[in-house]
């Protein structure tokens, strides 16, 4: 039966933007409404209490919204909320944990596997539980990267500091010779080829936003609530805030131009 | 006539610390009572409209802990909302831009001053219009640092990253020969050294946090509202979110431990 309610995805900020970014691409035919926390950004240097509150009054607006599915696409909140917020809300819940863990189990040859992802993630040592849970013979070294969210957002994506930056973050990950590393954030996609320059050669990156999007279209295909439709789903943008360079910001983690963005204030 | 109320001062999260820190030292019988806005930090990125409307709240807090004056210890709270504050409350507020902009005037001989703050501080242009309403001779250069907060949070005071990122945002100002600088963000003092060493040699450095604890001092001492009392005043700080490393982040800006520290959800 074919489903033409939207799935609802959302961030503390942009970063989800490559998520939206990966399910147009992987299911085009499907509406998405997205959420953006600008006003609160960033979830990574906060607590776990707020945390949960701002994703719960977020996953109820997209209920409100009629979404069908709502897909975490914040590490952090992921990271530190998921469990509640699948207690709490009627529609299926999926975060970025899980699938990028799962990638990264099949893309690894020595079982040892890098994570790299804000404070609040690395802390929660969300990743390694999920890794673990998948199987337990793996290794882990994980590295909180405060730096690359303000980098990726300034737009530095090469050039002397992005690459000193990247390169301070992960020398020890290097020594400790992972073979596959997890981009655990929505932002670092944006910084691929400079983190691809300064990882040992033939480490496998793996991107959550592109793991999180074939997840996305097993559940809904595995509860016949694809899309069928042949024409091209809406994208529907909300955000709390609409701060300064709002737009380039935007267009850099979509890959195209943000039309049609209403400001929700107050959730 | 010796007034035992407290001063209040806020910030969009631990950076006013700086400014505390600088009370103390000059007023040390005056009692603090410190609002650092830590769930909806930072506010250098995020719209005038929302930084007016949390400005207002956290003013009406302080007001209602019996503050005989508020002391906005963050840039951007004061170059986008100080005037409207002004005309909301009913004691006297102070920013940090009119006290920073009178030490640079004084300071300059080439009556050429540069400027580095967050995006919002510097597309106010606030500096820039304090100074020439001081003086219509000066020239101008600015510059926004948005990786400078980041930095200083996370603790890379010195060292090849903080150098590079300095370099870059510093050497337009370098080329521009500026003999002045004002560091516009309360994060910016803990930069001190890394920013000396890469700015042109006898540039002089306009710390807003000593500036302004000279103007509240004068402005409590004209309207005779000074607290006359030889004991040592106390130190109240609340905090909209406790974050992940609160204690190490707090105690780096404040130059102390931070004691009885008390959350407030939702003011």
């Amino acid at each position: 039966m074919s489903d033409s309610r939207p799935i609802g995805v959302f961030d503390s900020g942009l970063g989800g933007l490559t998520v939206v970014k990966s399910l147009c691409s992987l299911l085009p035919n499907e509406s998405i409404v997205y959420f953006g926390d600008t006003a609160r950004v960033p979830y990574g240097n906060k607590s776990k209490k707020l945390i949960l509150e701002y994703s719960k009054e977020i996953t109820d607006f997209l209920i409100k919204h009629d979404a069908k599915m709502v897909v975490v696409a914040c590490n952090t909140a992921s990271a530190l909320a998921l469990d509640e917020l699948q207690k709490h809300s009627p529609i299926p819940v999926l975060g970025v944990i899980k699938p990028g863990a799962t990638e990264a189990i099949k893309a690894t040859s020595n079982n040892h596997i890098g994570i790299i992802g804000t404070v609040a993630t690395i802390s929660s040592k969300a990743y390694e539980k999920a890794l673990h849970g998948l199987n337990g013979n793996i290794q882990t070294s994980s590295q909180a990267c405060p730096l690359l969210v303000p980098l990726a957002e300034e737009g530095w994506l090469d050039g002397d500091v992005a690459n000193t930056i990247v390169n301070h973050y992960l020398s020890p990950l290097n020594d400790n010779k992972i073979d596959t590393l997890i981009l655990g954030c929505t932002h670092y996609p944006l910084l691929k080829d400079v983190i691809a320059s300064q990882i040992n050669d033939g480490t496998v990156l793996i991107d959550s936003a592109a793991a999180v999007a074939r997840a996305v279209k097993k559940s809904l295909s595995d509860s016949d609530e694809l899309n069928d439709s042949d024409e091209k789903g809406a994208l529907t943008c909300f955000v709390s805030d609409i701060p300064m360079r709002f737009e380039s910001v935007g267009q850099r983690f979509l890959g195209a131009p943000m039309d049609h963005v209403q400001t929700i204030h107050g959730i």
